[in-house]
């Protein structure tokens, strides 16, 4: 295996409804070539997408209702906290709706189809610095039994969201048992070490990535797990 | 932010109860630096400590047993999977008794004390190749409502579990909501991209990683979630 490399991308704007990612990420000057995998948060691709709405912040019942109405199966509930299912099956806190790195009075969606936006941007790149580039829209998400959170895909394109290894052998020739690796969930929680939640960089570079995970996928249909038998809900 | 860089370490032998990782890390002829974090799998880990166990592989229920005897709590069964706590209190599939990457006939425990070995391997590279490091001690989990298993860190020693960015402020000046960012578990998962399940590279350096987030630390104290209260046990 080669090294791989995570680079910040500096020098993007502060982003408006209708600006296009992919021409903010050429123009700022982040070098980008075939082969590499652009990570990018949900913040800026719902901001761009216009996702956000204005909300009163004295008043959380506001809130409150967005977020019920965020949801499609609410999970757990604890004080101001709802753990919940989305449009797109993700279950996370607040149905993902944020008001961190928003203008005081507005809060943010997830995108309503985070592997659309991902493919818009990667097929930007291709456009104009003309290059073949997986993407991945990150979010920060918490987990069950584990605290603090980490930076999960919540879209992909060109990129697996999961590698199979099942049917590889082992180092000692056996079959594997442990098999689908998240590496798009990775590959999000290694682009936050450059991040900073508190530093304006919403997006990474991420170099050397084993050229055999670039194909065509989707967090929805790889990652999202069903309802139906899953032991958690 | 500067870049982060990835290094997979090769050239470790097979690993003997007794052995020395340390020892072994700074004999593999691996570039140890200043400020690096370490990552190494658990596996490693747990036949260096001795781990492991005898096992009919023809005997499903021997090893049943041994994954009962693991646990202090089991959340859920399905068929042969069990998902339990263990004795440190992580939740994971079949308490972490696992067979890949063990000769035919043997199962690996999870170690007894995860932060505990990861102290040992820093006190070893501090004392042997003279370096300073982060050591994290890495695990393959899987996760609730996500399909794709990723790694995450078990144990960990000099460098932080998890980064409280509670009081700072997001890219507009205002407080942040979203706070403790579990970096250990993200370094494992970055940690995994270059080690591939069948390769024989069980541990990875972590280059140019903020240097505030060195300090003393545990993944017991830190990141592993008390049951009471835990929304999900």
């Amino acid at each position: 295996m080669n090294p791989i490399e995570i680079i910040p991308i500096e020098g993007l704007p502060e982003i408006h409804p209708g600006d296009r990612i992919a021409d903010l990420l050429a123009a700022s000057g982040a070098d980008l070539r075939e082969g590499d995998v652009v990570v990018v948060t949900q913040k800026v691709v719902s901001k761009a997408e216009g996702r956000m709405e204005a909300v009163d912040p004295r008043d959380p019942a506001a809130r409150a209702a967005i977020v019920e109405r965020e949801s499609v199966r609410v999970l757990r509930r604890r004080g101001d906290l709802v753990i919940s299912e989305t449009a797109s099956g993700f279950v996370c806190a607040n149905a993902g709706v944020d008001q961190s790195n928003v203008p005081d009075g507005y809060i943010t969606l997830l995108p309503v189809d985070a592997d659309r936006s991902a493919r818009r941007i990667r097929d930007g790149l291709a456009h104009r610095p003309g290059v073949d580039v997986g993407v991945i829209v990150s979010d920060t998400f918490g987990r069950t039994w584990r605290n603090g959170v980490t930076d999960v895909a919540i879209g992909c394109a060109g990129i697996a969201a999961v590698v199979d290894l099942r049917g590889t052998t082992d180092s000692l020739g056996r079959t594997l048992e442990v098999t689908e690796v998240a590496v798009a969930d990775e590959l999000a929680a290694a682009a936050e070490l450059v991040m900073g939640k508190s530093a304006r960089i919403p997006a990474a570079v991420i170099r050397g990535v084993d050229r055999s995970w670039f194909r065509p996928s989707s967090v929805r249909a790889e990652i999202v797990r069903p309802p139906a038998g899953d032991l958690f809900r």
